[in-house]
């Protein structure tokens, strides 16, 4: 029997009029290009407050125009994307709601979703069959307009935490926008979303920060006179502890319940290796570790494979 | 008043008529090649245990030739390098004190240095005037005589960590190679080494492994689910968790007592973060977070600087 190959699924062409970008930075530059590059969008209008990163934005083709007037930029837009820190978005979302069209779908990129969601309740409640959450997992150590790149996405994992209210037509548009930026689409519960990032994304920050901490204070006086001597596994170890430190503690603050967990269990795993080794349980140390290498070798393959 | 700038001090350029590479691997074809490329070294001779890899390295031009006979490769060398996994050094140099000639400078690139010095102690006895232990502080994923790449220790730490019995001639000229290899020379005491990198590599190692073994764990039986999710920050916190479970096995035996110390003194400081979030400390935790990020950035101006 011959086997007989289906194509993957191509999703509908979304189109948009005049799209809305609020906070024209890595992310919201970056989607902005990625869509332009697909031809799928005529117009972009940028909000931002400051407008010397609008005029970057301007001159490097990012949008074609800005403003800081919710009044005069939401009417009459297809979609519009918050693209801001999720401290920001309770704030934002109240500015816009006065001005929003019933048909513009809306979306986000908060790295938690439960305060997001909360905030659209809250704000958006007229609108929530069209405001979708999502979550693009990428970034890079850059910030700004200047940093947008069209590839940001591409073979990227993104996350929607669709809400009861979502109108699946929303739904399938938004999905379909990401999907054309190249990113690899998963549906998550919005709590799940929150606790799923717990694991693989704030507590990996906590504990660059936490060893960068502990290398300041075993310096004493002079942490330079150690760390002159470290080579590139510190430096892979700690690069995250360079981010903000603003945006840690929000996140810290947003999703402290998961959080705390995901430390708690990293401690007894921790405390369970230090077992071993105090018992000279090499044999068993040398397994964990054996088992540790092979879960990363098949994530690396996983990841190299074609979406 | 003409301020008068001194030149760097120029090392005196040392000769080897005929140079030994016990394992011909990253780091031992990595320091023949930049020797060579230093105009050095007239003939190199490696000696290793897989024929295959001692083809590369030959024709690679890494060495010259190929011997696995101590008695044949020995004299006449004016230096030989140990680069061996560090549990095979008592071994080998008990195979080569019947043959060393009492001119030869013998260093090694032992990542932990206590074994080694004790190895050296019973088996090189009365060559310690000219046994000068060593830790080029380079490194990549790769092994073997194909990884080697004459530019691999430059601007990157080396230790020295002289033995009293070690004569100043024999130090200068082993310090004088490897400053040949770019690399930015320190001395230790061997115990100092130990412990100090227990911190900056040792520890870092073992929080790898354990992360990566917590999100296995937290993925029961299907942790791909959760890793697909994860973006580059897991990443970077992991890649080292695909070292060589064997070499840290043998480090872990190595370095039992100090790495136990850190380890400690990593748990009181996460123990700390998360009581500053379970407390809702959020200030603090945020001047954590700078306080690392300024250690992190002076870091990397050190680094940056020119040696």
């Amino acid at each position: 029997m011959i086997s007989q190959e289906t194509a993957p699924a191509v999703p509908p062409l979304p189109h948009i009029s005049k799209l809305v970008i609020i906070g024209v930075g890595l992310i919201g530059g970056s989607f902005a290009l990625a869509l332009r590059q697909a031809g799928l969008v005529e117009h972009v209008l940028g909000i931002g407050r400051s407008p010397e990163n609008m005029q970057r934005a301007l001159a490097l083709g990012v949008i074609d125009a800005y403003t800081d007037d919710f009044a005069a930029a939401l009417p009459g837009a297809d979609f519009v994307l918050l693209a801001v820190p999720v401290r920001q978005t309770a704030h934002i979302m109240s500015n816009m709601a006065p001005y929003l069209d019933t048909n513009t779908i809306v979306s986000d990129v908060g790295s938690t979703k439960q305060h997001v969601v909360l905030a659209a309740r809250a704000h958006l409640h007229a609108h929530l069959d069209r405001f979708i959450p999502a979550h693009p997992i990428a970034g890079t150590e850059f910030s700004g307009a200047q940093a947008a790149d069209p590839n940001l996405f591409r073979n990227k994992p993104l996350i929607l935490t669709p809400l009861p209210e979502n109108s699946p037509q929303a739904l399938a548009f938004v999905e379909a926008l990401w999907q054309h930026c190249g990113a690899k689409i998963s549906h998550l519960p919005v709590e799940r979303h929150d606790q799923i990032l717990a694991a693989i994304s704030h507590l990996p920050h906590m504990l660059a920060f936490t060893l960068m901490q502990h290398i300041r204070t075993l310096g004493g006086n002079d942490p330079m006179a150690l760390l002159r001597l470290a080579g590139t596994s510190l430096d892979d170890m700690t690069r995250i502890a360079g981010s903000s430190p603003e945006m840690w503690r929000d996140i810290c603050q947003d999703n402290r319940a998961a959080l705390l967990a995901q430390i708690e269990a990293y401690q007894a795993q921790l405390s369970n290796l230090h077992q071993m080794l105090a018992q000279h349980d090499d044999q068993t140390l040398e397994r964990l570790f054996a088992e540790a290498r092979e879960t990363r070798r098949h994530w690396l393959e996983t990841k190299n494979q074609s979406p």
